[in-house]
Parts: C-alpha cells; structure tokens; sequence
C-alpha cells in the first residue's frame, strides 16, 4: 500500500472566481478580494502528473477492504475514502462521526417501466443517520469545527441543515446554534434539532436577515459557521458519488440526476466525478443532470434564460421544501459541473412531484418531496430525448420519506391539489389514492376491498 | 470455506409449549395441536456435536468478507448471516432485501457519565430503511411469503410494522393490506404505509376485531401473514444480536437492554444469544434484560406477580406508541431468554422516559420514545445494584427519532407532562427546556442568548 498518499499536505483553498488562493479561510468562508466562494482544490491531482498522485487500483483495494475493519473511520461511508478528503490531524481525536454514508442503492423496477430506462437505479441519501445527505459533509465541517477548538457552532436553516448539525455538534461535544425567522416554524421539521440539544433562536426578521445577523455572529464571535458555503461540507458531500462508483464496480452511469435547491449537492457530486476522472478511478464522466421545482427555479432560469451569465434571485415557493430556495448559494459551482459533464437543467411541477413521488414508493422506497424531483426530471429528459432507453441512469435521493410525512397523507387523502391528485398526467391512477377504506368488521367485505384493489393494480 | 454448512435442511419448526413439530406451518403461524406459537429450531447445532455444525472462527470471517461483496445478499446485514436462519430456496430469486441491518453501534459518553457506566453503548436499529427493527425480521418473512408464491400480505398494525411489511411487499412486486380500527387514526404514523403502497381498511372494531377478521382472512384466502406470531419474523431479528456480537469483536457485553412491547424482538436477540453460545461463536451469555413502560407492564407484572406463571392482558396506555401493547403475543418466548440468560425486568414511566429520550439526544442520537426506556430502565438496574458501574452495557434502540417527530416537539415545548416537565428527577435540566427563544433581530441579542446557554450547560 506504499502507492497511497495522503492529501495531507496537497489540498489548498481557492477562490471559485477570481482564484485566489487564500492560507486560511476567514469565519465566513468568503474570498477576501471578492467575496466569492471558496473550495478546495488538490495541485497533485492532475492526470498528466507522473508518478500519478495515487495508483487507481490500489486506492480501491484499500476503499474496499477498509469495509472489513471496526474502525470508527473505516466504518464511515465518508471517512472511508478520506485519500480525496482535505486532510483532519489527527483524526482519531477530532473526527465526528455517525456511521454517515454507506446509503444503499436501489433498482426501481416499477420507475423503469414507467420511464422506459430499464436500467434506473436510486442512490439513497436519505438513509443516513439524520436521514439526509446533509450528515455527509456535516461530519466533515463538524470534525474541522472540532479541530479547530469550536465551542460553538451555527447555521440559518429550519430543514435539514439544522437536524445534521445538532445531531453531529453533540456528538462532538460542541454546542449549536440555529436561527430562523420568527413566525413561520415548521415545528416537524425542528423536532430532530429540539431533540439533539440546538439553541434555537427565532429572530423578529426573514431568512435573509438571519444570514446576515449569522454572518456578523461568526466575525465577532468564535462560533463556526455550518451553513452551505462552508467549502469542508462540499468535500463530504463527494463521497457519495465515489461510493456509487464503488457500487457499480466503477462502471459509470450514462447519467445522474440530482436534486437543485442551494446547489452545493449537485456542485459536490459533479466535484467528485471530474476528480475521479483525474485520478483515473473512472474512465468517462456520467451526465449529470439537475432538476428544480417550477416554483424555485433560478438555476434553470440562469442556465435557460442567461446562458448562466447570471442569476435571478426569487422568492421561492414548493411544497418541496428542502429545495424551497430562491438564490442558491452555490450555482457558480453547479454551472462548472453542469457543463463540464455535459449535463441538462429541468424544471418540474408540483404535481408532477408528487406523482413521481408516489411512483417511487410503490418500489418500496421512500423519500421526501424533493427528492421526487429526480423521477419527474427523468420523464422529461426522455420526452426531450435527452436520455435515451438504453442508457444507464441513478437518481439521487436526499431525503428519507419521514422528513416529510404530512405531504405523504395529504396527497393520498386528496387534500394537496384539491380536484387533481387523482388524475395526474403520467402517473397510472394506481400510485394515488391510496386513502384507507372504511369497512363493518365483517370478512367479506375486506376480502371485496382485497378483489377491488387487485382489479385496480390490473388496470 | 468448507466447513461452512447452510442451515439449508437443518430448520425445523417446534411448538413452544407442547413441543410438536409440524412438517409446515398453517396458515396463521399457530401449533395445531396446542393452538401456541412457533419457533424454528437447528437440531443439527447442539454444542457436544461431533464434528461441530460450524467451525465458528471460518463463519465468523465468512461474515466479514461478505462485506466486501457487491452482491445483495452479502450487502444486507441480514442475509449476510444465512447461515443461522431458515433457507429460502433460489434466494436470488425470492430474498427481498433493502439493504436492511448495517446499522451503528454507537458510544453514549454523556449517558455513560450520567448513568456511572463507563462502557455504555447504543445499537441503533432504529437506522434501519423504514426506520425501526421491524426491517430486520420483514425481510425474512416477506421472501418466505414471495417463496410461497403468495400475491397478498396483511398485518394489523399502525405503526412500524405496517411500515415495514408495506415497504417489502412493494419490493417484493405483492400488495400488502394493513388493517385497523376505525376512528382513532395517528396518520403520521400510516404515512409510511400509504407512502409505499398498501391497502388500509379501517374496520368498525377494535384492534383485537381487526386481529380475528385478519386471522380468518388468511385462513380463508391466499394472504400471508405477517403479524409478529410469524416465526420468519424473529429468525430476522435474530440479526441484530450477531452484527452486534462482530462489531464488539466477539466479545460479548455483560449486560443488553431491550425494549419490551410484543416482546418479539427481546425473543429474537435472546435466541441468538443463545444459538450462538451453542454454536462457541460467543463463549459467555450477556444478561438480557426487558424493559416496558409502567402504562404497558404485563410482562413486568407477569414476572414480578406471578413468577412468569400466567400474564395478565391489560389496557395498554403511553405515549411510547410502540410499546403500547397490553397483550403480547410473544411472551412466553420472552420469558425463556430472560430465565436463560439471567436478565432482569423492569418498568418505568412517563417522565423516565422522555428524560430520557432528552438525553440520548444530547448524545446526538435521535430514538423514538419506546428506544428511551433501555435507558431509563438502565437507570433503575443501576440503582438496584443489578448494572455495576465497570460492567459493559448495550442498550438496543429500536425506531429513529423521526418515527415520532410530535412527542419530542411536545416535550421540549413543555407541553407533554404540564408543570413537570422542568423538574424531572434524574434528568439534568440542560437536556429539557429546549424550546426557541424569540429575538430581536441583533446580534447583541443573539450573543447574550448563546451566552446564557453556555452558563446553562456549565450548570
């Protein structure tokens, strides 16, 4: 194993658009002659340096048998691959883990007859241990937080942002900090920080105020910020692709497809293909493709509209709420990724949604809202001629069907688009209505409830 | 590898009370002699057998290789342990997995600190894909019934059974059915079930109605039963304790704490104990013990009363929805694994409870409140000298945090126990009183609030 480095000493910041390369990153992770973001890069790693930064092969020898060791690290999805992650000292004090990564991937036989690709696959991110792809980098900013000497560390979110960080915080013996706007609480979606021991702040302004009030926070105070520029969460975010690529026997898909809301997801997993290539881990990059809901779609509008010269903020509005974002943070990465692989931008309804929701579940697997995205994007590039049948295609699922169980019972009692959820353009009228019958305690008439719901699946 | 044999024509079913072993089970997994339920039995792996049914160091890395597979089968960490369950003929063709088991063994420093036992850790089976234990135990029953041929499933349930069976069924191509009373739907609890794609009837009774009209439906039709008296459901769940057992390095703890409801989980992790002390995979029995929640004790009250002679049905009532269950079905299976390892039952209440749901969170582990009475129940064998302070305690965790998002929001808001929730004995007050709290837009305001925490925390 003498072949393997370690990026200990290679990884470096830069500044994504004027490409300075600062020492240090400042509190708020912002490039200090332009303000951009920032996001690590690796000087060794070009595929024409010789001897090539690491040997492709053994590099996945040691991935694959670190699966076999009882090592907190080695037992991570993430920490796993750590050889592509900015290097923690010493580890075994300052990383924060929860078992993260290591999510399944499923055939969606049911999707692939619907959409006519008969190789459909979904990586499921939402079965992490907050149940979001959020944990992924979480435990990678949280570890540097904690190497750092963070008492405290914070993030504006009321979704999955803030359940990751609380969780990650107390298991690193930091405390943590969540501001949101005064008024609209989501209390569901809260629960999971409430239980993990957040200091939840409801401040009297909008969510944009409390970005700003964070920001300030961070420069005066010695609490580290968690929100999405934070280039170390992009980092642990990589991994899932690389762990898809070890689950496909490093034989990459024709396409990917991704959910869009803040965008650092889409950025991370594009980050870790292009890398991959370098490295010669894969041979050919996957497409991949990112799919916004009509409601909160200024990437699609950027990319649409301006050819991504710039971006339109919105005020954004979808019952997909992890992807309910008017101004992205990081759609200048996402662009990179976008057109370096060659990908597509959709846009999809809120029936269309829940429809592909819905499809989804009835493969057995369920996720939140905006994850459902995936699916709905999918039929439209088939439609466009985009992907084609006989191509290889994985959607990647963000979060677990329990971030979200009020809009599951509000579709399938009818109550989401009243007049609509039973006829949905594209999606057989057997995936919705699923509301509960009402019955007398009498076995015939469950065993016609039985018939009439066979005679349905048959239609 | 040769020495590694499958359980292939070794399982056999047994009665548990008269002890009559029946070719094939009926319809409704009940002994026709005696009417009691089944279990599988191994007859090949009594520990005096010569040559021994396994050589136990080759099965032990033949399970830690398949972790290094690409192959479904190997990828689960159920499958991955065949060898000690029933055999399903061509599993390639009828296993329907998930990818279920794999999940964290955790350490609980401040439960550990809290409690005075130093070695405390947590097996959270609540990271399971449906988010519960159930998982582990659907999969084995669900590819029976795929083995069968069988078109329909049913249980009757609310919670995470009826989660976990509909998840399957959907994998499996079958409908599942899932029947309860009608009236008192908790519909966050069914969103997983509509979510996936099952049929629910309401029935005009109650839920022991429910349970007589299923149990003449599956005599009646082609329905396979998937209630908890379905013995392929606990060989699953016999699982947990092996993964557990490779994860501690074969080393087995003193002491593992277990939820009891149905009791069919406590039976399962006791019969792998047990089977493997049979096997000399493990060379010593942990003490298991049985926790239930005062409201829900009839085992408690069986053991304590009546020298586990007769259990008394009760009405059950906590808000530990999981575990509110006044008549379980596995009792007697229960009460042998307690006798046989030596464990203890105990009960706690309401307020043990959620103090100590609140204090697994702080761990940064989330649970629903049935998972939180290993804890509480840790507490009181603490207490009455049973757990001594350098023993090695596993608490089981049973369901996600998320399977109960309104018991947390509920308590840490302090509307769960009026007037008591500030003063819970045992519990230290920085766990509890987690609501926001609600600020000017400053950041004088917000640093004060961060600095009133931390004097808090200090407390």
């Amino acid at each position: 194993m003498s072949t393997i480095r370690t990026a200990e000493t290679s990884s470096r910041l830069r500044c994504i658009v004027c490409g300075a390369t600062p020492g240090s990153a400042g509190q708020d992770f912002r490039c200090t002659t332009c303000g951009d973001l920032l996001e690590f890069f690796f000087p060794g790693w070009t595929s024409n340096q010789d001897p090539p930064a690491f040997d492709p092969a053994a590099l996945k020898s040691l991935w694959l048998n670190r699966r076999t060791s009882l090592d907190a690290l080695d037992q991570s999805g993430v920490w796993r691959f750590r050889e592509l992650l900015p290097h923690i000292p010493n580890p075994e004090e300052h990383v924060i883990t929860l078992g993260e990564g290591n999510t399944p991937l499923y055939r969606l036989p049911r999707c692939a007859r619907a959409t006519g690709v008969k190789n459909l696959r979904a990586k499921h991110q939402g079965m992490n241990p907050t149940a979001s792809f959020k944990d992924t980098g979480m435990t990678v900013a949280a570890s540097s937080a904690h190497q750092g000497g963070f008492r405290w560390v914070a993030c504006a979110s009321t979704g999955n942002t803030s359940a990751s960080m609380a969780a990650y915080a107390a298991r690193g013996n930091m405390r943590s900090l969540v501001l949101i706007p005064d008024g609209k609480i989501s209390w569901g979606k809260l629960s999971q920080s409430l239980d993990y021991g957040a200091l939840t702040c409801q401040l009297r302004t909008d969510f944009d105020g409390c970005v700003r009030i964070l920001n300030e926070l961070v420069r005066q105070k010695p609490v580290y910020l968690l929100n999405s520029v934070n280039p170390y969460r992009i980092e642990g975010q990589k991994t899932a692709a690389i762990e898809l690529m070890e689950q496909l026997a490093w034989e990459p898909p024709d396409h990917i497809i991704v959910p869009g809301g803040n965008l650092g997801n889409s950025s991370a997993i594009g980050k870790a293909l292009l890398e991959m290539r370098e490295l010669k881990l894969i041979s050919r990059l996957p497409k991949l493709s990112i799919i916004q809901a009509h409601g909160a779609n200024p990437f699609y509008r950027s990319v649409r509209e301006f050819g991504g010269k710039k971006l339109e903020p919105m005020t954004a509005d979808t019952l997909a709420t992890a992807i309910r974002i008017g101004n992205p943070a990081s759609w200048k990465k996402a662009l990179r990724v976008l057109q370096a692989t060659g990908g597509e931008v959709e846009e999809v309804t809120e029936v269309e949604i829940a429809a592909a929701k819905a499809e989804i579940g009835a493969d057995g697997i369920g996720c939140e809202p905006a994850s459902a995205v995936t699916l709905a994007g999918l039929k439209k590039l088939r439609r466009s001629g985009f992907v084609k049948p006989g191509e290889a295609v994985v959607l990647i699922l963000t979060g677990h069907t329990l971030k979200d169980p009020d809009f599951t019972v509000k579709f399938h009692r009818g109550d989401l688009f009243t007049g609509t959820s039973g006829e949905i353009e594209g999606a057989p009228a057997k995936y919705l209505q699923r509301a509960p019958v009402v019955l007398d305690a009498d076995l015939g008439a469950v065993i016609a409830a039985l018939d009439a719901a066979e005679r349905n699946s048959k239609c």
